[in-house]
């Protein structure tokens, strides 16, 4: 049987191919290369936002709004960059498991991270490869709002999700502008909570600050029915705010219009191919600097490299003064 | 006159030279390479913690302290991740000038983020470079709490400082755990504030999680009275939790004596040599790939490389087996 139809129909063969993908051994790079001319097809959704705004309870009602209404299989894809040293994702994991467990067209991954963040990324992007080959039609990738991953996720994913809660203290405004600069939808969870209108105006005040060319669209719509396509330039994609609670499951019909209208979007204006092919790119780059770096440290002798090390550290030669002298073939 | 005596005496030279190191200039590597062999004397302290702690203020009220105790110039290294876009760190400049306007003795410089998160990491210990070589004892490097970028940042400072705030909700927690295990001194800040023993207890069962082979001692000091150098073995440091109340200008004295007393445990363990030897190889071995990379590219033609990029965009070879092609000789 091929890889990918054994990755179709057994689940304990793509459990074990990812742990493979993510260890980044043999095995799992041959697997990423005969998977890859499979992939392409999934619609990649990025979910992002602060703790405490719920964004687990509505990636899991997300699924299952999903899963009944295409009866797609969804892969969900947590990643905690927050904990490098001990991982952070298991307790998220067992309150998922009370939801959509027995259902076998959702497949749930968790992911700490591995070394650096750039090393995450690029784990990341592997494991969705390997789901959308397996052919999970929507991966829905999870993280904490963190800075950077959010970023680099955005970057990942078609369709980016942030989250945020009603009142959600003062002092996170500052990072909210921020995170709201890579939403392509903004959701606004846990909206019977008090202070929902305040918190509204304030982030439909923060688009303004990142979108102002389409300041003058962003109070024509309503809430959540402003549509791109007939109040904003036509290439040009206006942030709806969407209301959601997710334990109640009220608003999801709401949401995965929003997320089907933006996908339309990217595959009517270019952005869908666009942001495949920047996501590429910055793998392959990395994958040369990779193997740059392993052929250049198999070339040089372990005490050559201790010596010029040993001139840096005792400040004789800068970190640039040294990188130059080891590839002018001095060592090599 | 020597650059390095230029800078000690010369503010604006100095915020030119930053500027410089900051863009990456020919003029600002020139300079880190003649600036470097003065370097390697000054005490980095990072400071990070959840936006809402007060932790600028605490930064601010940090190098007041020492200012009076010890006339030694300060540095203040503002890093903002969370806004790559936009830059996030402009307000907090504005509220700092207030506090510190007029010493000559302190010198603040705001960072946003440029590029990737490793790019981050480089400038910023760029510019602590700078600041140590012109004679600033001690370098505060402030970020927002943020993931990743705190790793980066305790790897970066000899002693990192976690700041917490009384009752900072219950969902943070999870954070938390994660930022603990960066933390050499854990500063509970607004310590005024109700729930400020709930919180420390909190505080301090993490960090018993975080250094299980130390819980014993965890309860024998009273806070902010553990010695490691008493209560604990002898080459082990058990963050300290402090409390501060930073706009009263409380709880400063404990905790310049607890910086001090880390210093001290990194000098006489050997803590310090080998958080400096660890960042010079980072460093190094980051430029040693852009390096590569850069030749890489200078070596390749843009159109044989525009030619296998546009067979992985087709899914006819997998990016790993481009970077194959690419490197094995075929293009080059």
């Amino acid at each position: 049987m091929k890889l990918v139809d054994r990755l179709t129909s057994d689940r304990l063969a793509l459990s074990r191919l990812l742990t493979e993908v993510e260890n980044d051994t043999p095995e799992g790079r041959a697997a990423l290369d005969a998977l890859y001319p499979h992939s392409g097809k999934a619609h990649l959704i990025g979910v992002t936002g602060s703790p405490g705004t719920g964004k687990s309870s509505l990636v899991n009602r997300l699924a299952l709004h999903y899963r009944r209404q295409t009866g797609e299989r969804i892969a969900i894809l947590a990643v905690d960059p927050t904990s490098p040293f001990t991982g952070g994702a298991v307790l998220g994991d067992r309150v998922r498991m009370r939801d959509l467990a027995g259902d076998e067209g959702v497949f749930i991954r968790s992911m700490a991270t591995r070394g650096s963040l750039g090393g995450l990324a690029h784990t990341t992007a592997a494991l969705t490869r390997v789901f959308d080959a397996a052919g999970y039609a929507i991966i829905i990738i999870e993280t904490v709002g963190a800075g950077q991953s959010e970023v680099d996720i955005a970057r990942l994913a078609h369709t980016t999700l942030v989250v945020e809660a009603p009142n959600f203290g003062d002092d996170i405004q500052a990072i909210k502008a921020g995170i709201l600069e890579i939403a392509d939808i903004l959701v606004l969870n846990k909206a019977d909570l008090p202070g929902v209108e305040v918190t509204e105006r304030a982030l439909r005040g923060m688009l303004e600050m990142v979108h102002p060319a389409q300041r003058s669209f962003l109070h024509h719509g309503q809430v959540g029915k402003i549509d791109s396509k007939t109040s904003a330039p036509e290439n040009s994609w206006i942030p709806p705010i969407l209301r959601t609670i997710a334990i109640h499951a009220q608003g999801f019909d709401e949401l995965t219009a929003a997320i089907a209208r933006h996908r339309e979007f990217l595959l009517q204006y270019g952005g869908w191919s666009h942001r495949e092919r920047a996501r590429l790119e910055t793998e392959m780059e990395t994958l040369i600097q990779e193997t740059l770096t392993a052929r250049f440290r198999a070339g040089i002798r372990e005490l050559d490299y201790e010596e010029v090390l040993a001139k840096v550290f005792d400040h004789r030669l800068s970190p640039r003064e040294a990188v130059k002298e080891m590839l002018n073939g001095r060592y090599i």
